[in-house]
């Protein structure tokens, strides 16, 4: 199945269980607007973790009243992440949210080997990208969480893309591993693991996938590019997942396709047993609804 | 003064006196194209280097004759970028295109410390970027040739960008050396450097602009993304060079510059004693027309 656009992804949402997600930090205007917003569409459940009495005063700013059982009291940003991985492990909640805490405040007790929700690999931040220029969703990946992932943690980085794809019905994403060149280059790090990246999925110890690298992204995007290099492959002009070598080029990569290319964006970490939502106070009210629906439709 | 388009630079050109390049490994019919259009506009000379038999069946086929005297026979691609450089050292050739040849054999010679054209520093690659999406031609560099500069080094790639928007009539470019993020992170060597790039500027190491950093792309590139964030910079929104950590990031933000974000583009390498032209076969006409345009443009 192709995904042409985060409108399929809301259809397939509309057809699956109502989700429930722990919004951590709750007293926070712009990620209550969000997961409203969803609500109100019937698509969501929110959990509201932190300060009962401020998460009131911030729902009544808005216009909304919250049921008093839906509201978890917790007294910091260190209490509230755990008790929204509390919530995901013992069941209430499906996937986290991230509300007015730092990053790391949040992903501290994810990543908790005895009481969080790591699964043993590595957590990795996509971005899903609806871009006019190109004719199905792209995912990028990681331009958000691992600064310089080592072959193996790439190896993972490609595993969470394939298993968030494959919960979407894409059944064996095109995965491109991107460098400057296609030739293999015992200087160029990134294209020797790259191309690595490509045999482990030969080899199934990737699977669910194709893998091809190194490539260029005008070839792993625009058919036109690659036929004119007479350079062949499945995966060639068709790409569903750019893996990047590090996060500079993947924020870079990223803003460019939303701030240059037009690109809706939304962004997700997988790896932990639930998908984790990272939204920014910088980012639109259409970003973070996408987010919210994306993390709906990838949940267990 | 601020260049909106390559139809500015084609407009200052104009009023330069015709500057001549010299093609090496001539017998190519891509590059004979390009310089014959350019000729057609009489904005330039080109003196022929390489097969003078080769060369005239090109041109037969393309529908010129060339006059012996604009041809320089040369028995091997060698023996044609030794030409080529010498044409330039001695003066009848104002800058270098590359022809039928590998780009490793063209720099050879240009780099030969007696007899070629380095200046000392570092040679780097720009790419001019006209974006539908930004409000003036924009600068990325290095995404072609400096495969993993050191501090120093990016200081040389600044200061080659400079020195062409100089020549350009940019007084005082707007320099913004890209990272992840805008905070100096010491696990980040991208954050430190861009820092120490922007002092280097502050106290006068590297002249003749304004350079910031570290900074991400859409704090470089659009000025509601810098004013949502606080951030302050005379360079915030407005960035004429953007510079990037390593050569997969540039090739990979200018490619999706050109096929997702539609620009155009054409490139040069500064930092010789001339400009030279190094489009490849698969290059349009129009980002040939263009190179060679700026290249004329940013002789001395």
């Amino acid at each position: 199945m192709t995904l042409l656009s985060f409108k399929d992804i809301l259809e397939q949402v509309k057809s699956l269980p109502t989700r429930t997600v722990a919004l951590v930090v709750a007293e926070d205007e712009h990620s209550q607007e969000a997961v409203f917003k969803v609500e109100k569409d019937g698509l969501l459940n929110t959990l509201f973790v932190g300060n009962r009495q401020a998460i009131h005063a911030v729902a009544g700013k808005l216009g909304h009243s919250i049921p008093d059982e839906r509201i978890f009291d917790a007294e910091n940003p260190v209490t509230a992440a755990e008790t929204g991985v509390r919530l995901v492990r013992e069941g209430p909640a499906d996937f986290l949210m991230k509300g007015h805490l730092e990053t790391a405040e949040l992903l501290k007790p994810v990543l908790n080997k005895e009481t969080g929700l790591s699964k043993g690999g590595v957590m990795s931040h996509m971005s899903f990208n609806e871009i006019p220029s190109y004719h199905k969703l792209l995912v990028t990946t990681d331009g958000g969480m691992m600064t310089y992932p080592t072959l193996q943690q790439k190896k993972h980085i490609i595993e969470n893309a394939v298993e968030a794809l494959h919960m979407l019905g894409c059944q064996k994403p095109k995965v491109c591993v991107l460098a400057a060149v296609e030739k293999v280059n015992p200087k160029m790090p990134e294209t020797v693991e790259a191309a690595a990246l490509k045999d482990m999925a030969k080899m199934g110890e990737i699977k669910g996938c194709v893998v091809e690298g190194p490539i260029a992204l005008d070839l792993a995007l625009v058919p036109e590019r690659s036929e004119a290099k007479g350079y062949k492959s499945p995966c060639a002009g068709d790409a569903d997942v750019l893996v990047v070598p590090n996060i500079h080029t993947g924020n870079i990569l990223g803003k460019s396709l939303v701030e240059m290319a037009g690109a809706k964006m939304a962004g997700l970490v997988m790896g932990a047993r639930c998908p984790i939502v990272l939204t920014s106070r910088g980012s639109s009210a259409e970003e973070k609804y996408n987010a919210l629906i994306l993390a709906c439709a990838v949940c267990k």
